[in-house]
């Protein structure tokens, strides 16, 4: 009781709005005492938190697939603690778990609470608390999932994946290596798509910076592309469109490119290639698929230990670089998952 | 032999690529003798030819889903006709016959062009030769593999068409009544609207052009849009995407509004919400169902028969009227498919 009482939780709250990219005077940095969990509840010190394209979307208003973060809320964001504190049976002092902590050092999970922070204890065996924040976390289950269920690879297939450096874009292209596709990466930049080659084993990454996607994306898929996994959204899908296959899957992951506009979304032009081609283009959320996540960290702890998969993480340290290291995502500064870790 | 001799056969050829919408000059009025068929050959008068949007994307130099006809060709249309000579056991003078005869009065189809050119002859008491050019031909099968193999509706679903008063709209509309469906058109005028609803038996019409598209969406779709199937592209389309139910399948049939465009295709600006929504967008070309268009037909007819459906026909009457009816379907002024039916 006492060695919690002497404990302060930093915590940072949404301020306002963002217009746009979200700079530092957006949040608020609030400070509050540290309690006991009541019956069944579980106290929890965060030992990272993961960073996420997602979380610009849950600072805007207006209905997604999960309501927007409240002004003066603790950010939301996913992350690896361990129990400092229990009331509750199936979690004890030391356990290492994943659930919601948010952007703070504690959280108190109260017992009807537990259920909807999403509070399970990891197995440590199967990977580190890091690797549980990517490949066996939420980006990992994304990838296995969106590349899966919706992008159906088959062996011989060309997979093209957009933020290929990133999280999911990770996973995406060294899964479906292990499937028997072709796989081909696009990022930004000729430091990324070399990292992308040689750390992660794509065929090919091209460097969207560099112009003439289009072009670069003939000579890298001469068969066309089978299967596009979208991070990007913008001008990079549109072109991706013109290079489809028939009988193309694009997965629709996510659009980091329109996060942060002030302008309205721009759609895909090239839309009638998904006619002239038999394709089809789908919108996948991996809490669809919570039930199946046991069945996914099974094989893709399995690919970690027999080498065939690397976790990639970015790891930056300290609660107060929040704000900026956010924007890391956004301005396509990170190679691998980008995770906060605590002090 | 001496009768067809006397006989000429008047064609329309394509001049040049229209840019926008084709234009009379665009198009050259030719003549020819009208020749005996050779061995295993058959001639075949023309009775009517379908007036289709596809025909646009046809006139558009570049790959499609089937290739340009070329300038100084006749342009293609497909049509029904009546056997008048043949040289093949498979075909009799008198025989009623579905082919692709094309913008002319007369075609002779030699033994090696048979299947190239769709020739087969049809069973007039399934349905009348309008028939054959509607509910029981490339409209209806589009209408019937689009929507039941693409859109896949269930019984209590909500289905919205546009271009309801169109060809592929009114099947689309009536089948997925008979499927069990709650079926919403969008036509354009109050009028039109008016004979989907009453004439075709749609629960609700709503016209584009009356403006706010999106409120009387939510009002004709109070649990949103399951199924839409899209005719029309553009503004429309964007707009349907705002109304998607989870799980939401879209069929990209056609985009007829933006056929005629001198300035880029405008993609839908509102595509994130196949991912907020979990839904799919597909496209599809009816020519991949050639092998199981028989049981369509089968099915269709006997709707047709039982008074469950109606086909409904656009007439115009002349050969010489093709420049100006086949701008009928671009300014919406056709009610039913339209079938340009010669003298």
């Amino acid at each position: 009781m006492s060695t919690l009482a002497a404990l302060t939780n930093h915590q940072i709250r949404l301020k306002a709005r963002p217009n746009g990219l979200p700079t530092r005077d957006g949040w608020d940095f609030t400070t509050e005492p540290v309690n006991e969990p009541a019956e069944g509840g579980v106290l929890v010190k965060t030992l990272a938190i993961s960073l996420d394209p997602a979380m610009r979307g849950w600072m805007n208003e207006g209905k997604s697939y999960i309501p927007p973060v409240a002004i003066g809320e603790v950010m939301r964001a996913g992350g690896i603690g361990e129990v400092i504190a229990s009331k509750n049976d199936a979690f004890k002092v030391g356990d290492v778990v994943s659930c919601t902590p948010g952007v703070q050092e504690y959280i108190l999970i109260p017992a009807d609470q537990i259920k909807r922070n999403g509070l399970f204890k990891i197995d440590t065996r199967l990977g580190t608390p890091t690797q549980w924040l990517n490949v066996l976390g939420m980006p990992g289950m994304t990838a296995y999932f969106g590349l899966l269920d919706v992008g159906m690879p088959q062996p011989g297939e060309t997979v093209v994946v957009s933020g290929a450096a990133g999280a999911v874009g990770q996973t995406v292209g060294q899964l479906a290596k292990i499937k028997g596709c072709r796989v081909v990466g696009i990022a930004g930049g000729p430091k990324k798509c070399e990292w992308v080659v040689k750390e992660l084993g794509f065929d090919a990454c091209i460097d969207y910076k560099a112009g003439d996607l289009k072009s670069a994306l003939r000579d890298a898929c001469p068969k066309g592309v089978d299967v596009y996994f979208d991070n990007v959204g913008g001008d990079i899908l549109d072109t991706v469109m013109t290079r489809l296959a028939r009988k193309a899957r694009i997965v629709i992951c996510g659009a980091i490119s329109q996060y942060n506009n002030t302008t309205p979304v721009k759609g895909p032009a090239n839309y009638l290639s998904l006619l002239v081609n038999r394709a089809r283009m789908e919108g996948m959320v991996v809490f669809d698929y919570t039930d199946r996540f046991p069945i996914a960290v099974a094989e893709l702890a399995g690919y970690l230990k027999d080498g065939r998969m690397k976790s990639k993480e970015d790891v930056v340290v300290g609660l107060n670089t929040f704000p900026e290291t956010l924007l890391k995502l956004f301005n396509g500064e990170n190679f691998g998952k980008l995770v906060l870790q605590f002090a």
